[in-house]
């Protein structure tokens, strides 16, 4: 697959969504009080809205799955997934880690991704058969030799049930623990793949949030798979493992698996 | 207390500090694994070397307390208080918002604070009698009429034990939970003072820790004090309440009473 045309697209998806969120970040509209479940943002709309357009003028027949406005069904076997901010609690909270996610399914399977943090001019960009780059620099995750040594991350143990919380406490236990890192979404993902942590298991996971991380931990040398070590597809369950270096992928399953 | 000369050296402390920080970040340097507990980086070292070295020349008489280098007794009533990186584990995983903190204490009470982020360019100043600000702009909390719409942050539950966890967990209950924000270290008291957040409570933290926050929030319209509505001083516990409304503070003591 050789894919220019739809990472250029990629970029103007990307650069849309950007001008329409950052007007909003810290601007008090972000600090709306929502009483819904899920806080979204005007920026979260328009900038979904703003990919939407260019999507549906440039390749009308992909499909569109994005996190607010739902499914436009293909007519080929591509499908774009949008997440337009992920991360939307520290946007509201005005902490610049939050990131706009934009992946393409080839047949369900996420062969391209990015990870853009407008505020901060940061952007990660994967696709298959390609090292990863940050800001247009390849990178490459980091060897982590043995699991005791690895700096784990998750966005927060409030998005485990009770079971989850149990199996992610026994990996936690057997990583360097006084080192894991809560917070930060997609920004963990991007982190990983620059080799700046080693992993991260989250739970309750949409498409939308995890699409776009595979093709760029990946194409920086790291692993993605849900919490059994299956690789992640579009029909995929919620449970997302990110394995900086794939020689720890049988150590974290093991971990998972022998809670008590 | 006129404090100008104070904080114009704060500013020189924290304008060193972020020359001796900003090399290291993300520079692979930071991702040197230890095995102590608590991750010191070079960066860390460097920045309260070149602190002390300013203070020592400049204000000889006065007090250093410093995160890496301990204490060195005053011969008067003033104590400054550094931390040259809180949020070392974001540090460590690529994260641009740890802080540089620097307090001055006299007869034991916090009137001066900074919270620097060397790396975006960003600084909360607070001082007695004078209003917070945020990059030189003059900044508020925000009012929150009822706790159940209160944001609540805290840097991990890692940091709390058994008990604490309790009664931190009854708090969540009665604020917007879904908005809850984890990670961010003492980024997250400079949100506080800017209107972003509402809440954080925290356990286990020393006094370089929370020092420098206790004048940020409370110029900016809050309050700062331990899990029992007590005024931080010198000789307080680890237990720490920011919380941006000062009219929600009953209501949050008596949620974190209320654990089962």
């Amino acid at each position: 697959m050789k894919l220019d045309t739809e990472l250029a697209l990629a970029m103007r998806l990307a650069d849309a969504a950007g001008a329409a969120i950052r007007p909003h970040f810290r601007s008090g509209l972000g600090a709306e009080r929502k009483t819904d479940a899920s806080p979204v943002t005007i920026a979260d709309r328009a900038a979904e809205e703003a990919m939407r357009r260019i999507l549906k003028a440039e390749v009308p027949r992909d499909g569109i799955i994005g996190e607010e406005f739902g499914e436009d069904a293909a007519s080929n076997n591509r499908t774009w997934v949008l997440d337009p901010i992920d991360g939307t609690v520290s946007f509201l909270g005005g902490r610049p880690i939050f990131g706009t996610l934009i992946a393409l399914l080839v047949d369900g399977w996420p062969v391209l991704g990015v990870i853009d943090q407008p505020i901060l001019g940061e952007r990660w960009v994967g696709a298959s058969g390609r090292a990863t780059t940050f800001n247009g620099k390849e990178v490459r995750t980091r060897a982590c030799p043995q699991l005791d040594q690895a700096m784990l991350a998750t966005t927060g143990p409030q998005y485990f049930d009770d079971h989850q919380g149990e199996h992610f406490m026994a990996l936690a236990a057997k990583t360097d623990h006084k080192r894991m890192m809560m917070g930060g979404d997609c920004y963990n993902y991007g982190l990983l793949a620059s080799g700046h942590l080693d992993l991260i298991c989250e739970a309750g996971l949409k498409l939308h949030d995890w699409a776009a991380l595979v093709p760029i931990v990946e194409g920086a040398g790291g692993t993605m798979c849900d919490w059994n070590g299956e690789p992640l597809h579009q029909g995929s369950g919620d449970h997302v493992l990110a394995i900086g270096d794939p020689a720890r992928l049988e150590d974290v399953i093991e971990a998972m698996a022998c809670h008590h």
